[in-house]
Protein backbone atom coordinates (compact mmCIF):
# COMPACT_ATOMS: atom_id res chain seq x y z
CA UNK A 1 0.00 0.00 0.00
CA UNK A 2 1.55 3.49 -1.00
CA UNK A 3 1.83 5.09 2.77
CA UNK A 4 1.87 9.36 2.14
CA UNK A 5 3.77 10.70 4.99
CA UNK A 6 3.40 14.36 5.56
CA UNK A 7 6.75 16.51 7.18
CA UNK A 8 7.69 19.43 8.19
CA UNK A 9 11.52 19.35 8.37
CA UNK A 10 12.25 23.11 8.57
CA UNK A 11 10.33 24.54 11.88
CA UNK A 12 8.73 21.02 13.14
CA UNK A 13 6.82 20.70 16.51
CA UNK A 14 7.16 24.52 17.79
CA UNK A 15 5.04 23.24 20.79
CA UNK A 16 8.78 21.52 22.23
CA UNK A 17 10.79 25.05 21.88
CA UNK A 18 10.46 25.25 25.79
CA UNK A 19 12.76 22.03 25.93
CA UNK A 20 14.50 21.72 22.62
CA UNK A 21 16.56 24.02 20.14
CA UNK A 22 15.31 24.44 16.97
CA UNK A 23 18.08 22.27 15.83
CA UNK A 24 17.51 20.00 18.43
CA UNK A 25 13.92 19.96 17.06
CA UNK A 26 14.67 19.40 13.28
CA UNK A 27 16.96 16.07 14.19
CA UNK A 28 14.43 14.75 16.76
CA UNK A 29 11.63 15.33 13.95
CA UNK A 30 13.76 13.31 11.52
CA UNK A 31 14.29 10.79 14.00
CA UNK A 32 10.67 10.28 14.66
CA UNK A 33 9.86 10.26 10.50
CA UNK A 34 12.97 7.60 10.23
CA UNK A 35 11.21 5.54 12.64
CA UNK A 36 7.67 5.68 11.24
CA UNK A 37 8.79 5.36 7.72
CA UNK A 38 10.54 2.03 9.34
CA UNK A 39 7.47 0.59 10.25
CA UNK A 40 5.78 1.68 7.88
CA UNK A 41 7.75 -0.78 5.40
CA UNK A 42 7.90 -3.43 8.05
CA UNK A 43 4.46 -3.14 8.04
CA UNK A 44 4.21 -3.55 3.73
CA UNK A 45 4.20 -0.15 2.96
CA UNK A 46 5.63 2.10 0.32
CA UNK A 47 6.13 5.20 2.05
CA UNK A 48 6.21 8.69 0.31
CA UNK A 49 7.15 11.17 1.76
CA UNK A 50 5.48 15.12 0.91
CA UNK A 51 8.22 17.37 2.37
CA UNK A 52 7.44 21.30 3.09
CA UNK A 53 11.14 21.83 2.23
CA UNK A 54 14.29 19.54 0.30
CA UNK A 55 14.68 16.59 1.97
CA UNK A 56 17.34 13.45 1.54
CA UNK A 57 16.59 10.42 2.66
CA UNK A 58 17.81 6.75 1.85
CA UNK A 59 15.41 4.43 -0.12
CA UNK A 60 12.38 6.73 0.17
CA UNK A 61 10.99 8.71 -2.58
CA UNK A 62 10.46 12.50 -1.38
CA UNK A 63 7.91 15.07 -3.09
CA UNK A 64 8.78 18.50 -2.34
CA UNK A 65 5.65 20.63 -1.44
CA UNK A 66 5.44 23.99 0.27
CA UNK A 67 1.54 24.22 -0.14
CA UNK A 68 -0.75 24.02 2.66
CA UNK A 69 -0.70 20.52 4.23
CA UNK A 70 -4.60 19.26 3.18
CA UNK A 71 -3.78 20.61 -0.53
CA UNK A 72 -0.81 18.31 -0.75
CA UNK A 73 -1.78 15.75 0.63
CA UNK A 74 -5.26 15.36 -1.61
CA UNK A 75 -2.98 16.41 -5.08
CA UNK A 76 -1.45 12.98 -3.53
CA UNK A 77 -4.52 11.09 -2.95
CA UNK A 78 -6.32 11.67 -6.21
CA UNK A 79 -2.26 10.81 -8.13
CA UNK A 80 -2.48 7.06 -6.14
CA UNK A 81 -4.36 4.02 -6.50
CA UNK A 82 -7.60 3.73 -4.31
CA UNK A 83 -6.26 2.39 -0.99
CA UNK A 84 -3.75 4.81 -0.02
CA UNK A 85 -2.85 5.45 3.31
CA UNK A 86 -1.67 8.85 4.80
CA UNK A 87 0.44 8.45 8.31
CA UNK A 88 1.97 11.26 10.38
CA UNK A 89 5.26 11.80 10.83
CA UNK A 90 5.39 12.28 15.04
CA UNK A 91 4.17 8.82 15.69
CA UNK A 92 7.12 7.33 16.81
CA UNK A 93 5.12 5.03 18.97
CA UNK A 94 3.75 3.27 16.20
CA UNK A 95 4.90 -0.41 15.56
CA UNK A 96 4.93 -2.89 12.12
CA UNK A 97 2.13 -4.27 13.77
CA UNK A 98 -0.15 -1.54 14.37
CA UNK A 99 -0.12 -0.68 10.69
CA UNK A 100 -0.41 -3.51 9.19
CA UNK A 101 -3.61 -3.50 11.07
CA UNK A 102 -4.38 -0.35 9.83
CA UNK A 103 -3.94 -0.79 6.05
CA UNK A 104 -5.63 -4.66 6.71
CA UNK A 105 -8.81 -2.84 7.91
CA UNK A 106 -12.01 -2.69 5.81
CA UNK A 107 -14.05 0.22 5.00
CA UNK A 108 -13.91 2.94 2.46
CA UNK A 109 -11.89 4.96 4.64
CA UNK A 110 -10.48 3.60 7.98
CA UNK A 111 -9.63 6.39 10.49
CA UNK A 112 -7.25 6.19 13.33
CA UNK A 113 -8.30 8.60 16.19
CA UNK A 114 -5.27 11.48 17.41
CA UNK A 115 -4.96 12.77 20.67
CA UNK A 116 -6.69 16.11 20.75
CA UNK A 117 -9.51 15.79 17.71
CA UNK A 118 -6.98 15.14 15.52
CA UNK A 119 -6.59 12.31 12.52
CA UNK A 120 -2.59 10.81 12.89
CA UNK A 121 -3.87 8.35 10.37
CA UNK A 122 -6.08 6.93 7.40
CA UNK A 123 -6.62 4.75 4.64
CA UNK A 124 -8.75 5.71 1.83
CA UNK A 125 -10.43 3.83 -0.51
CA UNK A 126 -13.01 6.07 -1.98
CA UNK A 127 -12.32 8.57 -4.79
CA UNK A 128 -13.92 11.20 -3.52
CA UNK A 129 -12.37 11.31 -0.11
CA UNK A 130 -10.31 14.44 0.79
CA UNK A 131 -8.40 15.31 3.54
CA UNK A 132 -8.82 18.62 5.27
CA UNK A 133 -6.39 18.89 8.61
CA UNK A 134 -7.22 21.47 10.80
CA UNK A 135 -7.87 21.31 14.72
CA UNK A 136 -10.60 18.74 15.10
CA UNK A 137 -9.83 16.99 12.08
CA UNK A 138 -11.25 13.40 12.85
CA UNK A 139 -15.09 14.86 13.28
CA UNK A 140 -14.42 16.66 9.82
CA UNK A 141 -13.25 13.43 7.95
CA UNK A 142 -16.57 11.62 10.20
CA UNK A 143 -18.40 13.80 8.48
CA UNK A 144 -16.80 13.77 5.06
CA UNK A 145 -17.20 9.99 5.12
CA UNK A 146 -20.85 9.83 5.44
CA UNK A 147 -21.47 13.08 2.77
CA UNK A 148 -19.95 10.91 -0.07
CA UNK A 149 -21.51 7.83 1.07
CA UNK A 150 -18.39 5.82 2.24
CA UNK A 151 -18.06 3.13 4.37
CA UNK A 152 -16.21 3.85 7.73
CA UNK A 153 -14.28 1.77 10.00
CA UNK A 154 -12.54 3.04 13.29
CA UNK A 155 -8.87 2.23 14.36
CA UNK A 156 -8.57 2.17 18.16
CA UNK A 157 -5.06 2.37 18.86
CA UNK A 158 -3.12 4.27 21.31
CA UNK A 159 0.35 4.17 19.46
CA UNK A 160 -1.58 6.18 16.61
CA UNK A 161 -3.27 8.44 18.80
CA UNK A 162 -0.34 9.48 20.18
CA UNK A 163 1.26 12.07 18.41
CA UNK A 164 4.36 13.90 19.50
CA UNK A 165 3.31 18.08 20.29
CA UNK A 166 4.62 19.03 23.45
CA UNK A 167 6.96 17.87 26.39
CA UNK A 168 4.51 16.13 28.19
CA UNK A 169 4.33 13.47 25.25
CA UNK A 170 7.91 12.64 25.23
CA UNK A 171 7.51 11.23 28.85
CA UNK A 172 5.19 8.52 26.66
CA UNK A 173 7.59 7.96 24.26
CA UNK A 174 10.06 7.32 26.81
CA UNK A 175 7.57 5.20 28.53
CA UNK A 176 6.37 2.97 25.83
CA UNK A 177 9.05 3.76 22.99
CA UNK A 178 11.46 1.89 20.92
CA UNK A 179 13.31 3.07 17.94
CA UNK A 180 15.58 6.01 16.38
CA UNK A 181 13.40 8.55 18.64
CA UNK A 182 13.19 7.36 21.99
CA UNK A 183 17.08 6.53 21.79
CA UNK A 184 17.45 10.34 20.55
CA UNK A 185 15.86 11.78 23.44
CA UNK A 186 18.01 9.44 25.99
CA UNK A 187 20.88 10.46 24.16
CA UNK A 188 20.34 14.01 24.50
CA UNK A 189 19.80 13.43 28.20
CA UNK A 190 15.88 13.03 28.85
CA UNK A 191 14.07 10.38 31.54
CA UNK A 192 11.35 10.15 32.98
CA UNK A 193 11.22 11.31 36.22
CA UNK A 194 9.11 8.86 38.68
CA UNK A 195 9.48 11.12 41.72
CA UNK A 196 6.57 13.17 43.21
CA UNK A 197 3.79 11.28 42.44
CA UNK A 198 3.58 12.01 38.83
CA UNK A 199 5.34 11.31 36.00
CA UNK A 200 7.07 13.88 34.15
CA UNK A 201 10.10 14.64 32.16
CA UNK A 202 13.46 15.54 33.29
CA UNK A 203 17.24 16.45 31.16
CA UNK A 204 20.37 15.94 32.41
CA UNK A 205 22.40 17.26 30.14
CA UNK A 206 22.87 19.92 28.12
CA UNK A 207 20.45 22.30 29.67
CA UNK A 208 18.92 24.65 27.66
CA UNK A 209 17.96 28.11 28.53
CA UNK A 210 14.47 28.41 29.66
CA UNK A 211 14.81 24.52 31.48
CA UNK A 212 12.11 21.88 31.07
CA UNK A 213 8.87 22.90 32.38
CA UNK A 214 7.65 18.82 33.30
CA UNK A 215 4.27 18.07 34.33
CA UNK B 1 -15.27 -13.06 32.51
CA UNK B 2 -15.20 -11.64 35.97
CA UNK B 3 -14.16 -8.23 35.98
CA UNK B 4 -13.29 -6.64 38.74
CA UNK B 5 -13.48 -2.63 39.06
CA UNK B 6 -11.45 -0.80 41.67
CA UNK B 7 -13.27 2.24 42.86
CA UNK B 8 -12.65 5.58 45.48
CA UNK B 9 -15.94 7.09 45.73
CA UNK B 10 -14.87 9.51 48.66
CA UNK B 11 -11.55 11.54 47.10
CA UNK B 12 -11.77 10.70 43.51
CA UNK B 13 -10.07 12.34 40.87
CA UNK B 14 -7.62 14.82 43.44
CA UNK B 15 -5.90 16.22 40.41
CA UNK B 16 -9.24 17.73 38.44
CA UNK B 17 -9.39 20.09 41.98
CA UNK B 18 -8.86 23.34 40.24
CA UNK B 19 -11.84 22.36 37.76
CA UNK B 20 -14.05 20.09 39.98
CA UNK B 21 -15.50 20.94 43.30
CA UNK B 22 -15.16 17.91 45.30
CA UNK B 23 -18.84 16.78 45.38
CA UNK B 24 -18.47 17.54 41.55
CA UNK B 25 -15.72 14.89 41.53
CA UNK B 26 -17.88 12.83 43.04
CA UNK B 27 -20.76 12.65 40.91
CA UNK B 28 -18.62 12.76 37.75
CA UNK B 29 -16.79 9.57 38.92
CA UNK B 30 -19.72 7.80 39.83
CA UNK B 31 -20.73 8.83 35.88
CA UNK B 32 -17.15 7.70 34.61
CA UNK B 33 -17.91 4.51 36.50
CA UNK B 34 -21.25 3.92 35.27
CA UNK B 35 -20.34 4.38 32.22
CA UNK B 36 -17.32 1.49 32.63
CA UNK B 37 -20.00 -0.91 34.38
CA UNK B 38 -22.40 -0.40 31.63
CA UNK B 39 -19.56 -1.18 28.53
CA UNK B 40 -18.34 -4.31 30.93
CA UNK B 41 -21.69 -5.99 30.89
CA UNK B 42 -22.49 -5.13 27.20
CA UNK B 43 -19.14 -7.07 26.33
CA UNK B 44 -20.42 -9.87 28.40
CA UNK B 45 -18.54 -9.41 31.48
CA UNK B 46 -19.59 -9.68 35.66
CA UNK B 47 -18.47 -6.43 37.11
CA UNK B 48 -17.74 -6.38 41.07
CA UNK B 49 -17.07 -2.64 42.23
CA UNK B 50 -14.05 -2.91 44.43
CA UNK B 51 -14.84 0.17 47.07
CA UNK B 52 -12.86 2.09 49.49
CA UNK B 53 -16.05 3.08 51.03
CA UNK B 54 -19.59 1.64 50.89
CA UNK B 55 -21.52 2.23 47.56
CA UNK B 56 -24.88 1.60 46.42
CA UNK B 57 -25.08 0.25 42.99
CA UNK B 58 -27.77 -0.97 41.13
CA UNK B 59 -27.25 -4.40 39.50
CA UNK B 60 -23.60 -4.89 40.60
CA UNK B 61 -22.41 -6.62 43.61
CA UNK B 62 -19.89 -4.59 45.33
CA UNK B 63 -17.26 -5.16 47.91
CA UNK B 64 -15.80 -2.45 50.08
CA UNK B 65 -12.43 -3.12 51.37
CA UNK B 66 -10.32 -0.05 52.61
CA UNK B 67 -6.90 -1.78 52.40
CA UNK B 68 -4.42 -0.50 49.84
CA UNK B 69 -5.42 -1.00 46.03
CA UNK B 70 -2.99 -3.59 45.17
CA UNK B 71 -4.12 -5.78 48.44
CA UNK B 72 -7.57 -5.06 47.46
CA UNK B 73 -7.65 -6.56 44.22
CA UNK B 74 -4.94 -9.17 44.51
CA UNK B 75 -7.66 -10.67 47.17
CA UNK B 76 -9.94 -10.85 44.78
CA UNK B 77 -7.74 -12.21 42.01
CA UNK B 78 -7.26 -14.89 44.30
CA UNK B 79 -10.64 -15.39 45.11
CA UNK B 80 -12.14 -15.69 41.39
CA UNK B 81 -11.58 -18.04 38.82
CA UNK B 82 -8.71 -17.99 36.33
CA UNK B 83 -9.35 -16.14 33.78
CA UNK B 84 -10.58 -12.33 35.62
CA UNK B 85 -10.41 -8.91 34.31
CA UNK B 86 -8.91 -5.89 36.25
CA UNK B 87 -10.85 -2.82 34.74
CA UNK B 88 -10.56 0.83 36.10
CA UNK B 89 -13.09 3.02 37.06
CA UNK B 90 -12.36 6.08 35.35
CA UNK B 91 -12.18 5.16 31.89
CA UNK B 92 -15.03 6.52 30.13
CA UNK B 93 -13.94 6.30 26.56
CA UNK B 94 -14.11 2.68 27.11
CA UNK B 95 -16.76 0.41 24.91
CA UNK B 96 -18.05 -3.02 24.91
CA UNK B 97 -16.23 -3.25 21.46
CA UNK B 98 -13.08 -2.23 23.56
CA UNK B 99 -13.69 -4.58 26.40
CA UNK B 100 -14.70 -7.71 24.26
CA UNK B 101 -11.37 -7.02 22.29
CA UNK B 102 -9.62 -7.12 25.86
CA UNK B 103 -11.38 -10.18 27.17
CA UNK B 104 -11.03 -12.31 24.12
CA UNK B 105 -7.05 -11.63 23.92
CA UNK B 106 -5.25 -14.87 24.00
CA UNK B 107 -2.24 -14.90 26.93
CA UNK B 108 -1.69 -15.73 30.67
CA UNK B 109 -1.64 -11.80 31.12
CA UNK B 110 -2.98 -9.78 29.24
CA UNK B 111 -2.19 -5.80 29.65
CA UNK B 112 -3.48 -2.49 27.97
CA UNK B 113 -0.96 -0.04 28.33
CA UNK B 114 -2.49 3.67 30.05
CA UNK B 115 -1.09 6.77 29.41
CA UNK B 116 2.21 7.66 31.85
CA UNK B 117 2.73 4.20 32.39
CA UNK B 118 -0.13 2.64 34.54
CA UNK B 119 -2.21 -0.45 33.80
CA UNK B 120 -5.66 0.22 33.22
CA UNK B 121 -6.90 -3.19 32.73
CA UNK B 122 -5.41 -6.48 32.00
CA UNK B 123 -6.38 -10.08 31.99
CA UNK B 124 -5.25 -12.36 34.05
CA UNK B 125 -5.43 -16.82 33.76
CA UNK B 126 -2.13 -17.29 35.71
CA UNK B 127 -2.75 -18.37 39.38
CA UNK B 128 0.92 -16.57 40.03
CA UNK B 129 -0.04 -13.17 38.89
CA UNK B 130 -0.48 -10.50 41.45
CA UNK B 131 -0.72 -6.72 40.21
CA UNK B 132 1.13 -3.82 42.06
CA UNK B 133 -0.43 -0.54 41.10
CA UNK B 134 2.02 2.41 41.63
CA UNK B 135 3.19 4.85 39.13
CA UNK B 136 4.59 2.86 36.40
CA UNK B 137 3.08 0.20 37.03
CA UNK B 138 2.65 -1.49 33.41
CA UNK B 139 6.57 -1.94 33.79
CA UNK B 140 5.96 -3.97 36.61
CA UNK B 141 3.74 -5.98 35.95
CA UNK B 142 5.75 -6.82 32.26
CA UNK B 143 8.41 -7.75 34.92
CA UNK B 144 6.24 -9.83 36.89
CA UNK B 145 4.68 -11.93 34.02
CA UNK B 146 8.22 -12.53 32.77
CA UNK B 147 8.95 -13.81 36.44
CA UNK B 148 5.95 -15.91 36.61
CA UNK B 149 6.84 -17.84 33.14
CA UNK B 150 3.06 -16.38 31.77
CA UNK B 151 2.78 -15.96 28.34
CA UNK B 152 1.72 -11.88 27.78
CA UNK B 153 -0.42 -10.13 25.07
CA UNK B 154 -0.55 -6.64 24.94
CA UNK B 155 -3.41 -4.39 23.81
CA UNK B 156 -3.22 -1.05 22.31
CA UNK B 157 -6.09 0.55 22.73
CA UNK B 158 -6.73 4.57 23.06
CA UNK B 159 -9.85 4.06 25.05
CA UNK B 160 -7.96 2.32 27.54
CA UNK B 161 -5.01 4.27 27.37
CA UNK B 162 -6.90 7.58 28.33
CA UNK B 163 -7.33 7.53 31.91
CA UNK B 164 -8.95 10.12 33.57
CA UNK B 165 -6.59 12.21 35.70
CA UNK B 166 -6.04 15.76 34.61
CA UNK B 167 -8.22 18.98 32.84
CA UNK B 168 -6.46 17.99 29.81
CA UNK B 169 -7.97 14.79 29.85
CA UNK B 170 -11.50 15.91 29.94
CA UNK B 171 -11.28 17.42 26.21
CA UNK B 172 -10.23 13.92 25.10
CA UNK B 173 -13.49 12.93 26.64
CA UNK B 174 -15.67 15.73 25.27
CA UNK B 175 -14.18 14.29 21.74
CA UNK B 176 -14.65 11.12 21.74
CA UNK B 177 -16.89 10.03 24.61
CA UNK B 178 -20.44 9.49 24.75
CA UNK B 179 -22.18 7.83 27.91
CA UNK B 180 -22.99 9.26 31.08
CA UNK B 181 -19.63 10.88 31.74
CA UNK B 182 -19.44 13.05 28.77
CA UNK B 183 -23.01 14.18 29.61
CA UNK B 184 -22.32 15.11 32.54
CA UNK B 185 -19.66 17.29 31.32
CA UNK B 186 -21.71 18.92 28.95
CA UNK B 187 -24.90 19.62 31.29
CA UNK B 188 -22.29 21.42 33.97
CA UNK B 189 -21.15 22.95 31.29
CA UNK B 190 -17.46 22.05 29.94
CA UNK B 191 -16.97 22.29 26.16
CA UNK B 192 -14.14 21.79 24.00
CA UNK B 193 -12.28 25.40 23.31
CA UNK B 194 -11.74 25.66 19.67
CA UNK B 195 -10.04 29.12 19.35
CA UNK B 196 -6.23 29.71 19.72
CA UNK B 197 -4.77 26.41 17.23
CA UNK B 198 -5.06 24.08 20.62
CA UNK B 199 -7.79 22.41 22.03
CA UNK B 200 -8.81 23.03 26.05
CA UNK B 201 -11.95 22.65 27.71
CA UNK B 202 -13.72 25.29 28.85
CA UNK B 203 -16.68 25.88 31.09
CA UNK B 204 -19.65 27.99 30.30
CA UNK B 205 -21.93 28.15 33.85
CA UNK B 206 -21.05 27.54 37.41
CA UNK B 207 -17.59 29.12 37.67
CA UNK B 208 -15.85 27.74 40.94
CA UNK B 209 -12.97 29.92 42.54
CA UNK B 210 -9.82 29.22 41.35
CA UNK B 211 -11.42 29.18 37.53
CA UNK B 212 -10.58 26.55 34.72
CA UNK B 213 -6.67 26.34 33.94
CA UNK B 214 -7.07 24.63 30.21
CA UNK B 215 -4.29 23.66 28.08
Amino acid sequence: MQVIVPFDGETPKTRLENVLTLAERREFARAMLRDVLDAIRDAGGSPLVVSRSRLDLPRTPVSVDARPLSTAVNEQLRASASGTAVVMADLPLVTATTLADLFDHDGDVVLAYGKGGGTNALVSRHDDFAVDYHDGSYRTHLQTTAAIGASLAEVDSYRLALDIDEPNDLAELLLYGSGEAVEWLRDNGFSVDDTGGRRAIQRHTKPIPGGIHPG
